[in-house]
């Protein structure tokens, strides 16, 4: 629809999760028409968080410092680590509350058909961590997708021997969900691990 | 959620339509972990559409020459003058094929509750326009919402008698619409504006 430098924009916006043509031509259109200094500030926010952000080098995630914020804090519980798929997913769960051990973020689950092997989920580095730190928990809060299960198996059984307990996120019916409307898997797994309603 | 750089990321592109507080986490994720020449050029992107864009001197749309690509085709029918709110409608309605004459944009409708009079939408230019280019239809295609409707009150009782034909967009049922579900204002028009099946 546009031609020239504005086309050039909406091709750049388009790259980004969710944009498609309608979205990135309205954002365009709406960035050239919002308050000049606004626009380029956005411009400037981002430049600064690409050049800014790098992996910790610890645990992968995505951080404004050589070692995350959660790598150094030393309030945190070392004997506790929690593998997860990538640095949103530390947010998430930061947000619960729940959880106060450190994190290692893989970046990729093993996918052999797109070529990622332990290499391409930083096994060796978590293997090192794990025997360097003596992890007593591992736990493995990757999705219970085809990926994730694979993910989840390969190093329940590789570290089995080195850590003492390896946990995964409970499975079964989301709270707010509705059995009528609930893979038969989930459902299938759900009546599986049923539990005392006294738990 | 995020604190320092990214936080500041997340702020900006808040900023933009229809990006509220998990859209631009994931936003800003995504950036920062895209490759980083990619997240630059959308920066740079940004940049140099919003640098060079400006309103075109003649209608007021955005682009980035003086003189719009619209006002500038000499092929395009002068005498026949469309009023839009703003550039993305002239976009729209060229999609449409239907139209060869020149644009207008007026960035704004009559609202007298903010503060927006006859200036606001440029109409002393619009005006002027009219007049200097003797234009024969004036096509008034605003949205039909209340204040579409007193910016076409207004430049119609305005302009009526300096304008042969002042039209505008046809209001109804929209194609693929349901009468089920159709507001009984807009059912009670196209009761009213009803017509001949030959048509």
């Amino acid at each position: 629809m546009f031609s020239g430098i504005l086309a050039e924009l909406e091709r750049n916006l388009k790259k980004l999760p969710g944009v498609g043509n309608k979205t990135a031509q309205r954002l365009a259109m709406f960035m050239v028409s919002m308050e000049k200094k606004e626009a380029l500030d956005i411009a400037a926010a981002i430049e600064d968080a690409v050049n800014t952000y790098r992996h910790c080098e610890v645990c992968n995630m995505l951080t404004d410092k050589e070692v995350c914020e959660f790598c150094s804090d030393t309030t945190r519980d070392d004997k506790q680590l929690c593998l997860v798929q990538n640095t949103q997913d530390v947010y998430l769960i930061e947000q619960t509350h729940e959880y106060k051990g450190k994190y290692f973020v893989l970046n990729n689950l093993l996918s052999p058909l797109d070529g990622i092997g332990p290499e391409g989920i930083s096994f060796p580095a978590l293997q090192r961590l794990v025997e360097h730190r003596e992890v007593e928990e591992l736990i493995l809060a990757l999705n219970p997708s085809a990926e994730g299960e694979s993910t989840i198996n390969f190093i329940g059984s590789r570290l089995a021997e080195k850590v003492h307990n390896v946990t995964r996120l409970s499975t079964g019916l989301p709270f707010g969900g509705d059995i009528e409307y609930t893979s038969s898997l989930t459902l299938s797994n759900a009546l599986r691990r049923r539990y005392s309603v006294k738990e």
